[in-house]
């Protein structure tokens, strides 16, 4: 059942012991959501934790900071950023058991018994910015901290076509509450470990062009991760960006060796090539700007297949 | 004579055939304010004209858009975002003539006759907002991507510690007057020419660490800019900011040849740092976060004596 804000304020103010789910493989905007939500919570007097079922990186550890461990049954379940209780993960179970969904994604299956959807906002933090100030709740420093992060991990820190008027409006908000936004950003979009900077140097010395230069493609094996100490899984999905940051490219291609023999490719492109229609030819999928799909075969095979791919599109498009 | 916005209002509308003057080694702010002024200025029937000592890169092509060639004898000299007649290069002699310069840098040297500051501001660009509003000129989509682009590059797209609520806001309002931020955004903060690929791993490659890893150093020399085409000033530029971007560094620094025997050196720093005070030690200057100064010796003396400063601030800050 789709719900507004009133209704969310008033189901949160009149229910306790919450179990609050963020989403697997997590990100800025469900952290910041699931946090800011849990701290909010407990300043209101009642018992609440936020769980996630993938580890947490360490650069998010300064959202726990208003948060207090508590020892309770949890009663009411609340999920933050979580469009389909498959990215739950190994929590996946309790998903079904959602009481309220609060989400920005399109895609949201409406899993939970409601739904508080905007599915035009860029984060879901601006939607939780948003209950929190219905709520009543005072938003401090490190509830700004949250909410913050989620707006500006989601939006590329401003850059996307996602950003709206209202996102710089509440980020502005955010700041007057006391987020700190320089370190946050500098821990989000800067900083790389010495571990990311050999890898960056390794997959940009093997970088490959294609279709007169109009697809890019790199590749990170196995043996050159075995090299590098001081990288996590983070740092290797950054690498997906780096070819389609090239001037002219407009399909950059990313090959990772996931085990021997099987490789994952990552898309991206620009406004001229829809690459999740090439995702889909391979049995893969995902957004028309950012898609991927696996090979079981070698390197060589996996490259051929895909770039061969990737030039037709570009021809289709009468590119090249 | 330090005057302020009403005072700058009534001088821009009672005079006219404008000569607007940008600084050498052109950013999104200095553009953006002499475009957006010079527009402003077209659009209330006077004549004016912006002018960089330097080439101005093409992906700043957008924002001449609105502004009309002009024949006229200039009367009206007006600086923007110029801190110092040094940074007019050869143009430096029309500095002594400016009647205006409005301009946000506290280093400002007070050259002009008059002078419109606002020291905490992010961006001129902030400024010349204030401006127009209070000029009356209708902020039009060219004008708005102008300003906009002012504010996202000064600010690092607003992830730099100079972003205030203030800056979220106008970006806001310049959203809603019609500013394409995914495309500007693209071009300055994505977009890389192979050539400025190959210079990053070059300036990597050679990457050097001091004062335990808190000080890292790249160089940028001539002869490693002749072996690549396709490259311009802009790509250089950038390089400053990679070496304070790896995990554990304090104070970047990026030591780039200028001629044979001559060196600049620009300092980028984390929020222990001042290195506006380093640059200061050698005759240079700029902000807290980022600086620069030059030296006429060798490199190795060069990379010597700033090095050496960087670790005794590090010293006194308690770091090492």
């Amino acid at each position: 059942m789709r719900i507004e804000i009133n209704e969310a304020v008033q189901f949160l103010r009149s229910h306790d012991d919450y179990l609050i789910l963020m989403h697997a493989s997590p990100d800025g905007d469900t952290l910041g959501c699931g946090f800011a939500l849990c701290g909010a919570l407990q300043r209101m007097g009642k018992r609440a934790r936020a769980v996630c079922p993938d580890q947490i990186p360490h650069r998010f550890d300064y959202m726990r900071e208003g948060i207090t461990e508590q020892e309770f049954e949890e009663k009411t379940i609340v999920a933050v950023d979580v469009a389909d209780t498959k990215l739950l993960g190994d929590m996946k179970a309790l998903g079904d058991k959602t009481s309220l969904c609060i989400d920005h994604h399109v895609s949201n299956t409406e899993y939970a018994e409601m739904l508080l959807l905007r599915e035009n906002y860029a984060a879901a933090a601006e939607l939780m910015y948003e209950v929190l100030l219905a709520l009543g709740t005072d938003i401090d420093r490190t509830i700004a901290n949250c909410l913050y992060t989620g707006i500006a991990t989601d939006t590329g820190c401003f850059k996307f076509s996602n950003t709206k008027p209202q996102t710089h409006i509440y980020a502005a908000k955010l700041m007057e509450c006391g987020a700190d936004i320089a370190p946050i950003n500098y821990a989000m979009f800067e900083l790389k470990t010495q571990g990311r900077i050999k890898l960056e140097q390794e997959v940009l010395r093997n970088m490959k062009y294609f279709g007169d230069g109009h697809v890019a493609v790199i590749s990170v094996m196995l043996d050159t991760l075995a090299k590098i100490t001081d990288i996590d899984s983070d740092d290797v999905g950054a690498m997906a960006a780096i070819p389609r940051q090239i001037e002219g490219v407009d399909i950059g291609i990313s090959i990772k060796e996931k085990k021997p023999g099987v490789f994952k490719a990552s898309l991206r492109s620009s406004e001229r090539i829809d690459v999740s229609v090439i995702a889909q030819q391979f049995g893969g999928g995902g957004h028309a700007r950012a898609s991927g799909c696996s090979f079981e075969c070698s390197y060589e095979e996996t490259e051929k297949r895909i770039v061969a791919a990737c030039c037709e599109a570009l021809k289709q498009a009468g590119i090249i």
